[in-house]
């Protein structure tokens, strides 16, 4: 099993080998994320670019992902439940995050924050929550739920509101981000 | 007809007997709880389960609805639309509440408020709220849509914001939950 | 072609004519807005309203939108991605709008603000934004994602913030609604 794969599946409860491939194909998140990354790693128009295609496009409408193959995600990335999940091809996002339904990642189109969110390691980001622009989200940093972002975001902050207020805390992620390999 | 489906098919424009059931089935959050409501009632893996859970699977992608048919849910729910709505299955619901599209009752996982929500009678949850961790949210209140609400919250009351904020109102959802039984 | 169709294509990076039509059907939201004009230009109950209406209902679900094709809305109509977006059928929208994922215009059910929305021409509603009672909102108007609606928006405004705060300016929409015809 390809290295990425390994990390994201172990993201879900600790699973690992094929037989906890198995298990984890079953959750809609592990799901996703394994086709996702079985497209990103083949050559453009093999068969098996073709097939992992059609299949994760079959997922795109059925759990509401919206994720581009060629997004640059690091390993260990978890999609909690199903529903609208946009992020921008152009966006980057780093090592064991977590993302629920509901998030988007998105592109600002103007001013001085024109541009594409880039995303730290260990970010929780919780249903709902919405990052745009060129903003620099740092790692260890919790955004709860319904939060709307527009601004850079140090290490250890804890993200809450609409608009958004930035607390530092050591270990902000605890608790939320589990199964770091 | 079962007494809870019944109570939640009258909350339906006060649909009732055969017939009301029948037009019920033709609305989205109408069908989900019908389903739902026969998988709770079955006996565990005997035919008539295997059939409404093999149906309520089907919507629980086609409408986006992850609620477990062993959640505490007390009769007379009433989904608004569909569109991602996720419910804990430990978080308990009392009667006669409204849950619109968007809306998420679930877990936090450390601090003081780990655990999950206990909703009481006659609550009005608007699109996009989420509701999360050991809050006792009381009756007749009315949860406005996109807050984000972490505390607990009294009768008789309004909801709005993210932080949110509270108000004291009598009849919070009057004209917003109808038809109750 | 229709003109209204017409308009609605343009608003997708400019596309026109059959060969532009064949590339915005494969759009999600330029694919539903073509079915929703068909569906409203058709005598009801003619096969092709019928045919049209099957189609439509069919995206209905795939894209989880809920719009009636006998809501007002105004030429060069734009749904940025799918998932949940939800209009009242007696809301009324202009021209040149765009709306994101996880949007509701929706219903106030009492008080003086008891109604549906009114919606100028070039207003931009970000992902999650709600809005809902017979509320006013002018022309060249930023409605921020998350953000949540209840009062009446003057022309040229940006709107941010749960619950929204309101600033005056021109052009707000500059970037954000493009390829109007």
């Amino acid at each position: 099993m390809n290295e990425i794969i390994k990390a994201d599946l172990y993201r879900y409860g600790g699973l690992s080998g094929t037989k906890g491939l198995i298990k984890g194909l079953r959750i809609p998140g592990c799901r996703y994320m394994y086709l996702l990354r079985q497209v990103a790693s083949s050559k453009r128009f093999s068969i098996k670019w073709l097939f992992f295609s059609i299949l994760k496009h079959k997922y795109d409408f059925k759990y509401s992902f919206q994720i581009d193959s060629k997004t640059e995600i690091g390993p260990g990335f978890y999609i909690g439940h199903y529903g609208a999940v946009v992020i921008n091809p152009k966006a980057r996002i780093g090592k064991n995050c977590n993302v629920a339904h509901g998030v988007t990642i998105g592109a600002a189109n103007r001013g001085k924050r024109k541009g594409y969110p880039t995303i730290g390691n260990n970010v929780w980001i919780g249903t709902n929550a919405v990052i745009v622009g060129n903003v620099n989200i740092g790692s260890d940093v919790f955004i709860a739920p319904n939060s709307f972002v527009t601004v850079d975001v140090p290490d250890h902050s804890m993200v809450i509101g609409n608009p958004c207020t930035i607390t530092h805390r050591e270990n902000a992620c605890e608790g939320y981000i589990n199964f770091v390999s």
